[in-house]
């Protein structure tokens, strides 16, 4: 998908692990709970129905041990190993989602994740962020998008070189 | 999919013409024109990229010869002659729509359209819309869905019982 600079939040790195570890910790909760927020924030609950309009469904808890309210979304593109589109703007069955609530992300957005093989086994990882506003975009990026994103993918690639 | 009565509305009905005619009115553009909205109202433009995350567009003309803003929407599921789910909280490349202009639709809308062979050749036809809000079903109900879709649904299947 072409890059819109006013609507778009952008990860790119190339990583030195394969695209199917790094398809594991996306899509089975087990694993993604251990690298998906920078820690020391957790998820504590992960449901994951790995299919277009399947539910993906997410608890954080801070290290206070508070938690914040579900996020809920759906799958929009599920290519196993190398593309995984989602969003919190539809839910299961692709119901569409009540507006989400202020005190964390309090806007919609669609993940359009890609993992692209490289010449001696690592990984082009690339997550585009897309929202409904520029307001929304900028409300993400002072959330610290850029910073938080990394650290997580930092996580994964972590978890992701340990054997399985 | 499971009704919601507080935030879906439904039309079923069982025709007499197979599911690959009513599909290709649903898919192909100048046969969609012929009779998605109900005459005298008529559509004057259609874009169809039919595969998840393509476009969907259609312009809506009154009989006055007054055009409405163009309805841009995507498809989530695409499984030919059976299944067609779109929405137009999302567009092409599965982006986050604009909230819709109040003159119009001016609610965010998932169609769950399926199409049912039945024994002797005809269709049971079952279209559910869903909304985000009993205030956006309530808002479309008034503004004549069943009558609408009726209509419309009338105008397919008089298109699609005509020699291909």
């Amino acid at each position: 998908m072409p890059i819109h600079p006013e609507l778009d939040l952008v990860i790119e790195r190339d990583v030195n692990v394969p695209a199917a570890a790094l398809w594991r910790g996306w899509t089975e909760p087990e694993l993604l709970m251990q690298w998906f927020c920078p820690r020391p924030w957790r998820v504590v609950e992960c449901d994951i129905d790995l299919k277009p309009g399947g539910l993906f469904r997410t608890v954080m808890q801070s290290p206070e041990g508070e938690s914040l309210p579900e996020g809920v979304g759906t799958y929009l593109v599920v290519e196993p190993g190398q593309r995984l589109v989602w969003t919190n703007a539809l839910g299961p069955g692709f119901r569409l989602q009540p507006a989400p609530a202020e005190e964390h992300l309090g806007f919609f957005f669609v993940v359009d994740l890609t993992l692209e093989p490289l010449p001696g086994g690592g990984t082009r990882y690339r997550g585009v962020c897309t929202h409904q506003t520029t307001a929304a975009r900028e409300a993400h990026e002072k959330m610290g998008f850029h910073q938080g994103w990394g650290i997580a993918l930092d996580q994964l690639v972590e978890l992701s070189a340990l054997p399985p």
